[in-house]
Formats: structure tokens, C-alpha cells, sequence
């Protein structure tokens, strides 16, 4: 096995998770967001080309899955892999220490809210539904 | 209470430790090393100038204290507070996803070392030691 930095878990980790965003589209996608818009609307105000890249980072290491809910423009939605998801206690484990030490921050909400299906002819889109890869 | 992106913990915890670095700076003390060329020798080979950067800055946090170890010249030992050894089971839910994701990586061991009082004028260290602040 080859591996970029070290054989440490920790490294190979950071090289795909370490920065100041990548964690928080994960946050956001675990919150129950999936639109550009929904990510780009978040308090951090994420720039539309960093929200792009890291989805697309994203997608090539198997954390997220896209697909389309319209046609004409071509527009997507972006969900968690199960690997994505395996995720989550790392975020637990940043938002306990987090909160402890940054008095005033506090859990961020999940997003409630249902789709309508734009395009008749893509599958409809159903909350929890998750594609295949 | 002013926040620099957002009221969310993880966002704040990211502002100091989302890059590629610190948190690997964090494992090899959490590891047990303590001085610059320790650091420097892990196999991730980082910078001698974003070690003292995020040493720096890891200090103005309050996760690490320094020591001097020598006086002519100064040298100088690094240490967890307790505040930064709180960040442990950060490190140990990258690893377990990590461990899961990236076959052949594994948990480095322990570093196991006494160091020898270079300067007697000094107060002695001894292992586990940990200055007040």
C-alpha cells in the first residue's frame, strides 16, 4: 500500500478532512442539507467555487453521492455515502470539545424540510433515500 | 459572545484546527514528544516552519505549553494542558474511521524516552509533568 504522507490513519484522514470546510459541507449534509443553495445559505457563507471543489473531493473519495432533481438545467443534490456517514462520530466527538471550550456555540439544528420534485420524468426523491454508491 | 464564521462548535474548533498539520503536531504529543526535532522526524516530515507556526498558535490557544529545557541556547519542550488533551477522543474517532477506510494504516506507538537534564539550573522535567497554565 502506498500512501501519500504516512501509514498513520490520522494523515490520511487530514489529507482528505483537513481544512476549515470540508467538515462543515459533512456538518451540513448530516444537518439534512443536499442543494447548493442550502450549503452557499449557511451562517459561514461558503464561496460557491470552495463549495464546489470539496463536493467534487468529496465525491471522487466515496463520502457523498449526487444526483439530479432536474433536467434543463441540469441541477443536483448531494447525500452521504454510508462511508460519508461513518463520519458522524467524528463530528460528535469536535462539536463536545467544541462546545466546552468555545462558551455560546451551540448545536446547529437539523434542517426539516421536503423537496418538491421538479422534473416528473427523474425518480421521485424521497427523504432517507439513498443511491447505490 | 463574537464569533469569527459562526456560532457552531465545530465551525470554531475548525478555525483552529482545520489544516493539514496541527492535529498531527497534536498526535505526536499526545505520542509522547515533546521537543522540535521529534517533531520533525515523524515520517509526514513537516516544515521546521509550520511546526513553530502551529506550535505558536496551538500555545496562544491554550492547548500547549512550553518549557525551556536548555538556556545557552534557549531550547524549549512542548506539553499538552489539559485542555489540549481533551482533544483525544477527537484524534481516536479519526483514527477508528480512518483505520476502517484506508487498509494498511495503523496507529502509531508510543513514543518511550527520558530525556537527560541538559542544563542543572533548570527545574527538573519529568515524564507526565505538566506546568500550571
Amino acid at each position: 500500500m502506498k500512501f501519500k504522507r504516512s501509514s498513520c490513519p490520522i494523515t490520511n484522514v487530514l489529507d482528505i478532512l483537513g481544512d476549515k470546510w470540508t467538515l462543515l459541507v459533512i456538518r451540513d449534509l448530516v444537518l439534512g442539507k443536499r442543494r447548493y443553495q442550502e450549503f452557499t445559505s449557511s451562517p459561514e457563507r461558503i464561496a460557491s467555487n470552495i463549495l464546489a471543489d470539496r463536493l467534487k473531493k468529496l465525491e471522487a473519495a466515496g463520502l457523498v453521492t449526487r444526483q439530479a432533481y432536474q433536467r434543463k438545467p441540469a441541477r443536483y443534490e448531494y447525500l452521504l455515502t454510508e462511508k460519508g456517514e461513518g463520519l458522524n462520530p467524528v463530528l460528535e466527538a469536535i462539536l463536545v470539545w467544541g462546545k466546552k471550550h468555545y462558551p455560546g456555540t451551540k448545536r446547529f439544528p437539523r434542517v426539516e424540510q421536503r423537496y418538491e420534485r421538479v422534473d416528473p420524468m427523474l425518480p421521485a426523491m424521497r427523504r432517507g433515500s439513498r443511491s447505490p454508491g
